[in-house]
């Protein structure tokens, strides 16, 4: 694309560097800006610098936060005997947006994958370990990714936490809800065979 | 959603104000920006608010511009007999990109539409008429959108530079490269019909 103006150019570079965005929809974006007045394209491009210059992790969970220890720790609302381990912020919003979760969380940053050179220093398993140890912690539900490396990451931290007394749980896997049997994977549809709960529960369960 | 980050909430909410953009996809943009540097995130929202704190329309042919008079019409090796008249800024930078135009524009701002509320007064037609008649321009070609709209508009404009003694062309029409002929609507078969083109002037054309 041909620009006759660098203003516009740097723009829609700046734009074009965001995942899934093409110089096409870049300019789209661009040119909305355009229109938009001063004031709001300004709320907009400190917005973006604001965030990444004030956004810290917690020091309890690592998620982010706005302040030193995250709302959902500081929080004196939430279930201290509980932590959900994750493995990135993602996760910990998409929990938070079922509303069915009243605990805490430990963010991981990453999972083990020793062919990417993640180990475990990568990780933030010797805080979580810390954590369970030094407070009233009774359950750790582990809410990683379904696939070998997740497997292995889960494995780790119950030989880390055996003998803490804490009991070690992990969400379950099944045919997603609206999913067609037919095009459930062989493992999945396996394990939620396998797993298959008595219909009294799936009736009273949470849905 | 629910964010456990003001900041992040408030870029989600930015972001998600842009054409074709959802909450998800914002999200996915805000974590990506998470992960630069504070001065690649700064780059980036300095690069929008400067652009649109300093963008400018050209005096002469009201393109967006970085100085008074955009590149385009202060470049001496354009060719000053020639205007192409187009309806908004993307066809500037869509003709441009095809490097096959060197001659000068006219960005209209629209296309005349009575039902939406666009008459001539809206548009950049008066400006174009006075350029037409003042400066030195052979030719004026129309680069309109072929539709209801666009032809309406050719024709205002047509009348309003009759006498003027500039030759009026506009952009051929018919089926475009890679387009299948049964797909094409009728309107436009039936036109690349009448206006069909001997096959020396489709070989040595510029393709």
């Amino acid at each position: 694309m041909v620009f006759s103006s660098k203003l516009i150019e740097n723009a829609v570079n700046e734009f074009s560097k965001l995942p899934g965005i093409g110089r096409k929809t870049a300019l789209r974006m661009v040119l909305h800006l355009l229109k938009l007045n001063e004031e709001e394209v300004d709320g907009f491009a400190d917005a973006v610098s604001k965030m990444r210059r004030e956004i810290r992790f917690c020091n309890q969970c690592h998620n982010i936060s706005d302040t030193e220890t995250c709302e959902v720790c500081s929080n004196p609302g939430r279930n201290r005997s509980q932590i959900c381990v994750v493995e990135n912020i993602r996760d910990v919003i998409a929990i938070e947006s079922t509303q069915q979760y009243s605990g805490l969380y430990h963010v991981l940053g990453g999972i083990l994958s020793p062919l990417d050179g993640v180990g475990p220093e990568q990780l933030q398993i010797a805080s979580l370990v810390q954590r369970v140890r030094q407070t009233d912690v009774k359950e750790v539900v582990m809410a990683l990714s379904p696939n070998i490396e997740g497997d292995t990451t889960v494995y780790y931290i119950a030989r880390q936490l055996s003998g803490s007394g804490v009991s070690l749980t992990t969400i379950a896997r099944g045919i997603a809800f609206g999913g067609e049997l037919e095009y459930a994977d062989e493992m999945t549809l396996a394990r939620s065979i396998a797993r298959r709960l008595p219909i009294e529960n799936y009736v009273n369960g949470v849905g």
